[in-house]
């Protein structure tokens, strides 16, 4: 835990900054797909509606990525990112409520993607117990932390009413998850070690509402 | 559609700097709530670990919202952020596709709050319609143009197979919706003037994937 990092990884990466990381991983992705070798900041920043000063900026911090008149090599910039964002090896996570909301995750085509694998799926309702809902049976949340061991779980996604979070977060906090996303809109108060992410819709919506601001009705 | 954007007011925002804005405006709401009047760049970027720098290059874009020694006013700022960031007003939405993504978004607390006022559910299964599923009788699909006049709905949430969502988001398009909310993990072939956002949960767990960098397993 104290060990330093390397000099050329900060750990102290804001989570702005991680969002435009992941972002720029993505259209790597994409043009990685489409053949091409090498891209410059400037078409980067063209291409995705981005800042190519932010890019270069983001970028520069670990280390030297780009050739100056060449741009970024895809492939390997692509990995370093990866590297760095922390998903060059396999996740596991454990859904928590198979309500609605896990249900869908449980099923989403999207969710079981790239470095993360959804592994189960918990519910504390005893009828729900045994339910087969896309590839997962839905085990008792009495047995969580057995879950968490058998299947090497890292990561705990809460799909609970608001009302239930706190509790369901010290639960995963007991098994010794490492991480959590939650999906109930409630404060949830975080323990060392534990780190929650909330996710919020409402700030999907207002990137819409921005699009709409010439459109009185 | 022509008229020219105020001068204080750039519409070429890009989506990362809508998504800091958006952050900045749930932070000042905090503060709001807690009672506070001002707040420095300085100290608003240590209370949520973002950018003194950031914070001040976005907003002196839109003139002088500080006072060099004192800081931001919050409630002039948050008001300020929300004309920006087209929220001052109510925004209807109709979510398309009643199964359990839709049936969560459809009960989500979170959901309905601020600006957003989630108006109608509809689903293309005739079994579904006329279902109560929170505070929402399911329309039929057929009858989507009819939902959209009737509330004055502006926005469209979809939550259909990845299959459908071509399909769901062109039957949006034509009852002229301003803007779609895509959750299917799919692209979609986007027609000038209905822009779409498509939400990618697979950035939250990248987010939390950068946290457990130290933790081999």
């Amino acid at each position: 835990m104290t060990e330093p990092a390397p000099p050329d990884q900060p750990t102290d990466l804001s989570p702005l900054t991680l969002n435009r990381l992941s972002v720029y991983l993505r259209c790597l992705r994409r043009l990685e797909g489409e053949g091409k070798v090498t891209i410059s900041s400037a078409d980067l920043a063209r291409r995705f509606h981005l800042s190519a000063t932010l890019i270069r900026k983001d970028l520069a911090q670990f280390g030297e990525l780009g050739i100056r008149g060449v741009g970024y090599d895809i492939v390997k910039l692509r990995a370093r990112l990866e590297t760095i964002l922390g998903v060059d090896r396999e996740h596991r996570a454990v859904i928590v409520g198979a309500g609605n909301l896990g249900s869908a995750l449980a099923r989403f085509p999207g969710f079981n993607r790239g470095a993360f694998r959804i592994a189960a799926l918990v519910d504390n309702d005893p009828a729900k117990a045994g339910q087969v809902i896309g590839a997962f049976t839905v085990r008792p949340s009495a047995e969580l932390a057995d879950v968490v061991h058998e299947h090497h779980i890292e990561l705990g996604i809460l799909a609970v009413p608001p009302e239930a979070a706190q509790d369901n977060y010290d639960a995963l906090a007991d098994t010794g998850i490492l991480a959590v996303l939650n999906f109930a809109p409630a404060h949830i108060v975080e323990r060392t070690g534990v780190p929650i992410k909330t996710v919020d819709f409402l700030i999907f919506l207002e990137e819409l509402a921005y699009l709409l601001r010439g459109n009185e009705s």
